[in-house]
C-alpha cells in the first residue's frame, strides 16, 4: 500500500478543477500523441501540485507558503499564491535560469538565489521555514503534490482514448509517479518510460542501489530535473513493474527541443524536451501499433535560444 | 447560392482526413478558446486547402502543381505536394521572410522569387502555369481552397461543443470564408469577427466599397496578409450577415503576439497573433458569457524575434 492512490489523484483533480488548465493532446502521427502540458499556467505540469497542497491544508498561515525549487516548482508555486491572495517566499539555486527569476518576480514572489544546486536551495529554505512558519510546498516528495501531478495522467487517458504507454521525464519523481498513479487504478496500467538525462540518473540509479541515492547533477536540463536524489514516495511507485527507466544523452535533448519546435512548432525547455528524446533517440522504441502519448512538460526557456536565422 | 457550401467543407473533411492534424483546442478561460491551427503541417491551415485542391483534381499532371504565395500557402502546397510524390514550383515576392523561403527549400519546392509582393508574384506564376500546364493552387480564390479551410470551422465546433463567436484573421479572405462555411449550415451560426490589419484591410474596403477593390499593402503581417485584395468568393460569403468586420493596428499585432509567447507559451507569427490581437486591443469586446474561439493559424517566424533576455 503505498502512501498516495489512485483515489487521491481524483480528489485532486477535484480540488484543482478550474485552477488549472485541462492542456491539449495533439495526436501528431496515428497513435502518438503530445500531451501539451508546457502550456500549463507558469509554464508546467508544477501549479498541479502547488494548487493540491495548498489547498489541502485548510487555512494558510500569514507568512503563506514556502518552496525551494529549480525555478519552475518556484513558478508554480508562486502562481499558485498569488491566484491565492497568500505570499510566497521561493529559494532558488544559482544554476537557475534568468528566464525563471525574472518569471518569479512578475509573479511577486520574494525570491532568495542561493547555493550551487536544489538540495543546498532546499536546506535554505527549510531553514527558514521552521522560523516563519509558512506551508511547505515541496517540489517533489509530498503526498499531495505528487497527487496533483498525477491528474495530468487522469487526462492522458481521458483525452486520448488510452494509450499503451505514457513516455515522461524524471527529475526527483514526483511527476512520473503521479502519472503512474494517475493513468491506472492497480497494477495493470499503461506502461510508464521514465526518461532521464545520463547527467542526472536520479530514478536509474534508485532502482540499481535498491533505493534512492544521491546522484551528481549536470547538464542542459539540471535546472529543471536537477534533483540530487529521487524522492521517496516517487522510488515506492516508480520501482513498480510498469515503469521502464530509460538514460538520453544531453545532445538527444537539444536535438529533440529543435525537433519539437521546426517539426512540430512547440517551443520547449531543455527539461520538457526530455520525454520526446527517449522516443527520437532511440532510447525507447514502442511496438508497431503501439499508443504512446509523450509528455511535454516545460516551456519556462527563452526562444532566442532556438533561432534559425 | 454560393459557389462553395457547408456540404463542400463535409467533404473536403472526408477528402483530408489522415493528411491533416486535428489541432487542438485549449480553453485558456472559461468559455474563451484558442484553436491552435499554427500546429498544422507546414505551420499553418494552408495545407487544408492545399491537400482538398490537389486531391479534388483527379491525377495531377506529369508538370506537378504551381502555387503564389506570400509564404504558407507556398510551405502547405510544397508539403502537399511532397506527400502525394509530385512536383511543386512557388513563386514568392520578395517580401517573404527568410524562414519561409529556407522551409520551401527544405521540402524540395522549384522557388522563383519574384516581385515586390504578392499579387506581383502570382502573375510571373500564372505566366508559368500556362507554359507548364502544372496544377495552379490558389491561396484563397479557389472553391476546392476554401472549402479546404473550412474545415477548420468544423473542428472548431466539435472540439468546443459550439461558440457564439469565431475570431478570424483575413488575407485574401479564402480562410475567414470557409470558417464562415464550415461552422454553420445556413443563416444562423457563430458570429465570424474578421480581423484585418489597418494597413492591409482587403475585406474593410470591400464592404464599404460593395464590391473586392484593391488596397496599399503593408506593415508587420504583410508576408502572410499581403493580398492586394479581397478574392471574390471570399466576398461572396464574408459580405453575409454573420461577418463583423474590424481593425488592428500593427502596434496590438505586436502585443498580441509577445501575449501568446509570454503568458501562454504559443509562439505565432504576426498573422497568427492578428484574430487575438482583435480581441486584447478591444476592437472587438465579447458580451459576458459568449463563447468565443480564437484561430491562432500561423507559426512561421523565427523564435528569436520572441527573445525575452
Amino acid at each position: 500500500m503505498t502512501a498516495v492512490t489512485h483515489e487521491d489523484v481524483l480528489a485532486a483533480a477535484g480540488r484543482i478543477s478550474g485552477l488549472v488548465l485541462r492542456t491539449p493532446v495533439l495526436e501528431i502521427s496515428p497513435g502518438l500523441f503530445f500531451k501539451l502540458e508546457l502550456l500549463q499556467h507558469s509554464g508546467s505540469f508544477k501549479v498541479r501540485g502547488a494548487f493540491n497542497r495548498m489547498l489541502s491544508a485548510g487555512s494558510l498561515p500569514d507568512s503563506g507558503v514556502i518552496a525551494a525549487s529549480g525555478g519552475n516548482h518556484g513558478l508554480a508555486v508562486a502562481y499558485a499564491a498569488k491566484v491565492l491572495g497568500v505570499r510566497a517566499e521561493i529559494f532558488v539555486p544559482e544554476v537557475t535560469s534568468p528566464v525563471k527569476v525574472a518569471g518569479l518576480g512578475a509573479l511577486g514572489a520574494h525570491i532568495t538565489q542561493t547555493g550551487a544546486i536544489y538540495s543546498e536551495a532546499a536546506e535554505a529554505a527549510a531553514k527558514r521555514g521552521a522560523e516563519t512558519g509558512a506551508l511547505a510546498v515541496h517540489a517533489y516528495d509530498q503526498p499531495e503534490v505528487v497527487a496533483g501531478q498525477g491528474t495530468t495522467g487522469l487526462e492522458i487517458m481521458e483525452q486520448t482514448g488510452g494509450v499503451d504507454t505514457v513516455v515522461v521525464a524524471v527529475g526527483g519523481g514526483g511527476f512520473a509517479a503521479g502519472i503512474t498513479l494517475g493513468t491506472a487504478h492497480g497494477a495493470a496500467g499503461p506502461r510508464i518510460v521514465a526518461v532521464e538525462p545520463e547527467r542526472i540518473p536520479t530514478l536509474h540509479q534508485a532502482l540499481r542501489a535498491g533505493r534512492p541515492v544521491p546522484v551528481k547533477v549536470g547538464g542542459v536540463a539540471a535546472d529543471a530535473l536537477g534533483a540530487t536524489q529521487l524522492g521517496g514516495l516517487a522510488f515506492e511507485i516508480l520501482s513498480g513493474p510498469r515503469v521502464e527507466s530509460v538514460l538520453v544523452s544531453d545532445e538527444a535533448i537539444v536535438a529533440a527541443r529543435r525537433t519539437l519546435w521546426a517539426r512540430h512548432r512547440v517551443v520547449a525547455e531543455h527539461a520538457g524536451a526530455a520525454a520526446y528524446a527517449g522516443l527520437l533517440s532511440g532510447a525507447y522504441t514502442p511496438a508497431p501499433g503501439e499508443r504512446v502519448a509523450v509528455v511535454v512538460c516545460g516551456s519556462n526557456t527563452d526562444p532566442a535560444t532556438l533561432a534559425t536565422t
